[in-house]
């Protein structure tokens, strides 16, 4: 039994006595092109949530559903319908009550894993003042797929087509490889796109201009995505994850 | 395709210019006794948004999977492990920020449908600040399953043990029944507990005294509650929250 | 001397030095239909506070005299002029910060007494995050003069006219009833209207609809008021109040 | 008919449609040494707006009761007991929210009559952003009653002792005889003392050092008050007010 | 070395742990007519902080170089461009963050020197909620050039004109001398205008006028300004402030 | 003339009304190892700003003088003294207050040109809500000086050192270089350290440890720095944002 969801309070408990650690998601609800569903990034925390948990005995909190705001140059930004976004403060408090909550209720090791690029500052801001509350109470990592992912399997992955950078991996290759491998209903292979990609930017504009995206919302063509590609990078970033954890906790 | 979450943007682009109406799913992580999981409201709340979206075909945004502040005479209360609760303008915060971006997707019928008791108040102040900011762009609905219920439903229900009322309906006959329904694998009959429940208190005391609530957790004794019982609520609700959404969008 | 408004501070000092109970009486500025005066909801949280230091030697702090938001069917809302609310957040930390400065001078023992329907939440909030602050510092009650109400005193004051439920009870009998005991003179009995109240609805709707509430205002008949049946709950409630200081306190 | 407080919706609505200036008291609950009670600013705050109401035929909102934080040098401090006050934000907020519901009912012209001098940064803060959202929708003006307090009548109030400065004028000769005038029975006029009063400080210190000001927070001898100088105060000071209302109006 | 932004890390621990005094200076960005640049506040605060730390073996930190919201009568106001004002919000978190980094970092003895009027009271609410959390941990004083000023200076600087009193000594004969003395390149003396100044006003006016202040910016005359004048404040304020500095730390 | 601070509010206008760009630049107050000062990050943002507007004749409105939190492998973290942080909420109200007062002003065109690697997401985030509220009445562009610098230069720059990194080129070879050429009085070449540099972490753990950082919080040596090095960055980066203005504005 991983997901917290799915226990009694008294199975919470005792696998809080036992020491175990809580892993907590956190996705988004945001565009992912023509072929991928909004849901990616959750389905993405989740599962690389569940598949750790059963690793080290840990346990899996409710999934945090909604992320911050999507940019146009790493996930499309908010010209698209169904990207649905949280502003930065709300994204803290929502990340430092959870936290909060957990480390009261005995949790001591908990793991954050955020599979929405632009999550990461303000997950941050919400542990570093958690962590200036409650100090060496609970010991919280923040965690994602792309950044423990080892060299040689980026080389592995991107073996067919050049590997675009990560900020450009948003409906690309990896995210469609992953999902391939753990949803493969939820992906539309045939409607694939295969247009020309984003161009970088290097600096921001606000207001978003309308064109700085494809109007696909893809920043980078998925072609060459499989489901062997997929668990290629889920048993790679799950080992480094689950050493990660085995040296910090 | 109900389920947001697992439509592309272009899906959900095409059910918004339909007028489809939104439902927004808002349960909590609250414990609920030796018998039930900590998720009960967030299935309650995603299992009869999916029904009602099936009827009057409309579509469940990513559910909220956190609540407001469990209380003790009608949740338990912060003193149960497991029960990981948001502050209040957390949860202002959160709904406002998920509705305002609906909004601006161009959602014009948006229900949101919150299965926590404890909900209530914060979910309504959201919702009374985007309407003080969008006006007519948008209808917004706030129900949940328990006030729409015809009386003669709750008689047929408790028709071995009394009604205790809604707010110590938690862990109880209906929750129980509902949780049997909708997902039976996550019920543990064999531990239900037919203890005293709790006493009625007609005012609140801070801090809360460590016996203000059974120790199991159990408000009431669910003793007599059966899948057919849960059938039974889940469709006289689903047929009123049917006639509120045709004649209110 | 119980106003602890027309204390001289070191008065102040020795009634805090002697345990004195302080209770804080939260009102609003609201409509209440063409009989009563706005300030209904501040009278009757004055006028049971008062009475209720009398009988346990406890003392009064200054009244809070705006409140949250009213709602359509249990205050009328904000379509009436003469209604003059508060965000949530604002009642929050306006309640924490009077009971902070409470407790930093040494009160023990706090009754926070709302007679506005909708303030409830709010006030709960205030007073949650106050005691995880101050924990055992300082004991608070929140309380109000219906939930403590006992049940024959509802049907005696009810001989007349069918009991509409709590939240119908605005600007009728209940309220007429205790304001013509508490202060007459702001009873304009000859205005009393007797047209059709409010009908019930299980859900809420935003922006609230023009037509929500009967246009004058109230949401059941007062017929049946009268100035012994406003004693006769004073005496109850009183009776009650000071049952729960005794056991708590 | 000036109070708000006691006027029907119907009543209300009336004087609005009249145009009538509404008058928002801001008071404070803060010590005033051995021979006035808590609640002095507000007593002169309701006693100058009602009087002033009556003088231009307008109405009086219900006070606010608690304020801004009394500092050592002008209010003693807050190492009094009974000096009750509320942070910054709080202060800004709960102004806010009321201004800006008078100003949805359609009321135009606003005084804001704050009698603690702490007040007025934080009113003027509350009111600058209501302007920035209501431009020229309200006139608002933000008053007090020594600002307007013609020379002269400080001669002839500060006939028998030196004037020590408004800031030191705290419990001392105007505010004693204002509250002579105005609620002479909650004067305790043989609990004067008569020592010497604080020493000015041109910086601030924190934390409040504990020998800020004399131990009985009285800031300077409020030797020679009198009903009379009261009166001659109160009389001078509407006629500015109403100079006031008449032009800005 | 007294500038702490030009201290590598060590070199400012080595100053903390000497238990040097810092100084964290704050000014504004604000109109001061035709012959005064916008940056005069924070000129005056970084050059009065600067020989203090010199005189006091202290340090000095970056200064705070935007400021709260200027008033009609003591800065012009908000009508001007080149106003770059704060909420006071903002000005009240960003102080405190300052402080308590400091704080956290081991000093001890800290010296707020806001040159800006309307800064204060934001101020003033920062540092008190700053010893609310860390009490004695630090001593704060907060200061500014005009309140240590000693009379007899006063008189020596207005000997040809007449003081008009310190909310009108904006870009007047103060601000101007001490520009002469402290960045004399930054003062445009022909362009000195010798106008009627602003009327004083005993309330304020919301939205404020657009003829509240001389079209100029200029509140008072700054004829007979002079670099000597501006040394001679500086001089005698230094010495003030010394002075506070030996006796408070 | 391009530095706003020094104008006076008439210089200001006119240059607005010309159409002026206005930069905004942010730094931070953060260690960087033993041979630079505190200031580096602000230094670097006013001298790239002003050398830009002297291009494109635009203006320098004063330095936001505190950044985000330092995060430990990008500038050393919180453990070392020195390093004085805002939180991110404080920073995201700071950049919002002047960009809004800004743009009420009349500014259209804008620049914010912050030299601090962790201070981006806040400084989006501000715009992102600046950019809601005023939509196209301003167009903003956040840049910094590593994004646009052209591949080839970082090689010429690395020509004897291996490039690290952005994250950690902090006190390494980019930063000294630029301080070189900008403000040489405040490097101290002869504290540079040649240790060895700090070890990714694909992770971020809280509290942070003691040990993320090498001792002297050197994230990368700095050897090879010269300021020859460091004008070649300056010519190249302003090139590039002479590009971006000319395309964008």
């Amino acid at each position: 039994m991983i997901r917290m969801n799915e226990m009694t309070w008294m199975e919470f408990k005792a696998k809080i006595d036992e020491g175990a650690i809580t892993i907590l998601p956190i996705g988004a609800c945001e565009q992912h092109g023509p072929h991928l569903p909004l849901c990616v990034d959750t389905v993405l925390a989740n599962g690389f949530a569940e598949r750790l948990a059963q690793r080290v005995g840990g346990m899996v909190a409710p999934a945090i559903n909604y992320g911050y705001k999507s940019k146009p140059l790493s996930g499309g930004g908010p010209l698209f319908p169904g990207t649905v976004d949280l502003n930065g403060d709300t994204l803290v408090r929502l990340t430092y009550d959870v936290l909060e909550e957990l480390i009261k209720d005995g949790v001591k090791k908990i793991m954050v894993l955020s599979c929405h690029f632009e999550n990461e500052a303000f997950v941050c801001e919400a542990v570093d003042l958690i962590a200036q509350k409650y100090g060496e109470q609970a010991k919280i990592l923040i965690a994602n797929w792309w950044d423990p992912m080892p060299a040689e399997i980026i080389d592995k992955v991107f073996d067919e087509v050049p590997f675009p950078g990560w900020a450009f991996e948003h409906a690309a290759v990896t995210e469609t490889s992953l999902m391939m491998a753990f949803a493969p209903e939820l992906v539309h292979e045939e409607r694939m796109v295969d247009t020309q990609g984003a161009t970088p930017c290097p600096y921001h504009i606000y207001p978003v201009p309308k064109d700085a995206v494809p109007p696909t919302g893809v920043l980078a063509p998925a072609r060459s995505s499989s489901a062997a590609r997929g668990q290629l990078i889920i048993d790679s970033v799950l080992d480094e994850l689950v050493k990660i954890c085995d040296k910090e906790f």
